[in-house]
C-alpha cells in the first residue's frame, strides 16, 4: 500500500453556521465574547461533535468575531483538532495571513501543552481563557506537559493573558461532558 | 464583514508526490528513514515551499510508510503547518484513526513547543530526530518554551526518543536556508 497524499481537509460541523452568521458582528465586551465561546462549546457537546471546548478569533480593536472552532478530534478523527488550533487556523485562512497581530484568541478553558506552544507562532496579543487547566484535569484530561508559569511564558513575548472569564460556566460544561459519559481523548494510552 | 466558516484545507505540494510514491515501501533501517525525511526537508528549501524542516510517519514493526509532511509556514500562510503537524494529520486521515500507536514520527530536527505538546496525543510510540533544537536556535528559529527535560517528559509518556540520527546531515539544511536568507517566521514579533 502505497501512502496517501490527499490535502488536509477538516470539515466544520453544520451546526456552527447559525451561531456564527448570526451573532453580533462585534462584542466589544470581554463576557460576551466568552459568553459566546463557551455556548459553542456547550452546542459541541450536544451535538456530539467532539470535546467540550471552543474558541474564537475577535479583533482587538473591535471586538469583530473573524473566526470560531470547537475541539473536534473524536468526529474529524485528528489529535490536532483542538478548538484553539481550529480557531487559529481558520482565521489565518479567513484573513489571508498568518500574522494574527492584531486579534485576541478567546478560549473555554486554558490551553494544553499544544495549544501554549501554538499561541505565539499564530502572533495573538491576547489569550483569554474561561476554565482552568486544573478544571478540565479534575473531569479526566489529560494538559500534558506544560510550565506551571506557562501564562508568565506568555507575558513574557508580549501576549496578555487575561484568566477565569465566566470560569464557573465555562466549568459546568466540562462537568456536563464528564457527567454524561464523554470520552477523554487525550489520556494516556501507553503503559 | 462576517466570518467565514470554510472548512480548513491545506494543499500538499506537487513536487511531494514522486518521493514519496517512487521511495521504498518500506525502510526498516533507522537512518535510511532519516535519510529520506532529510532529503525532503532540503526539497522543501529548493522548492521554496516552507521551511528547511520535514517529518514522516512510518510503521514501528515494518518501516513503512504512511504519510510524509513538510513545513509549509510561509507558503501555506498557517502557522500551525509545521512538518510534524502535518505528518500526523496525514497519517490520521490516510490510517482514517487518530490512535498511531503502532507508528513513529521521524523528524528532520527536534521538535518545537508546539509539536511537543502534539506528541503525545498522536498516540506514537517513538519520536526520531536529526537536528537538535539548538541547531535550529542558531540559525535564528524561535522554539518556544519547552522543558529542558521534554525527552525525559516523552519517555515517561512511553514514547521512545531517538536523537542524534543523521544529525549534521540535517544539521546542513538548516544552514543552507540560512543563508539563502529563508524566512525565520517563528521569530517573535513582539517588543
Amino acid at each position: 500500500m502505497k501512502p496517501i497524499l490527499s490535502p488536509i481537509h477538516i470539515e466544520i460541523p453544520d451546526w456552527l453556521v447559525p451561531p456564527v452568521d448570526s451573532g453580533p458582528s462585534a462584542m466589544p465586551d470581554i463576557a460576551d465574547r466568552m459568553h459566546f465561546v463557551i455556548r459553542l462549546s456547550r452546542q459541541n457537546i450536544e451535538h456530539r461533535t467532539g470535546g467540550p471546548f471552543a474558541a474564537a478569533i475577535f479583533e482587538c480593536a473591535s471586538g469583530r468575531l473573524i473566526a470560531a472552532g470547537v475541539n473536534l478530534v473524536t468526529s474529524a478523527n485528528l489529535s490536532i483538532a483542538h478548538a484553539e488550533i481550529m480557531a487559529i487556523t481558520l482565521a489565518q485562512q479567513a484573513l489571508g495571513t498568518r500574522d494574527l497581530s492584531a486579534c485576541e484568541l478567546v478560549a473555554s478553558c486554558e490551553p494544553c501543552a499544544m495549544c501554549f506552544g501554538a499561541v505565539p507562532w499564530s502572533g495573538i496579543r491576547r489569550l483569554v481563557c474561561g476554565a482552568r487547566s486544573e478544571d478540565a484535569t479534575r473531569v479526566g484530561f489529560d494538559e500534558g506537559e506544560k510550565s506551571a508559569d506557562w501564562a508568565g511564558a506568555l507575558a513574557r513575548r508580549g501576549i496578555e493573558v487575561v484568566r477565569d472569564v465566566c470560569r464557573a460556566e465555562a466549568v459546568a460544561v466540562l462537568t456536563d461532558y464528564a457527567a454524561q459519559g464523554g470520552e477523554m481523548y487525550n489520556g494516556a494510552k501507553h503503559p
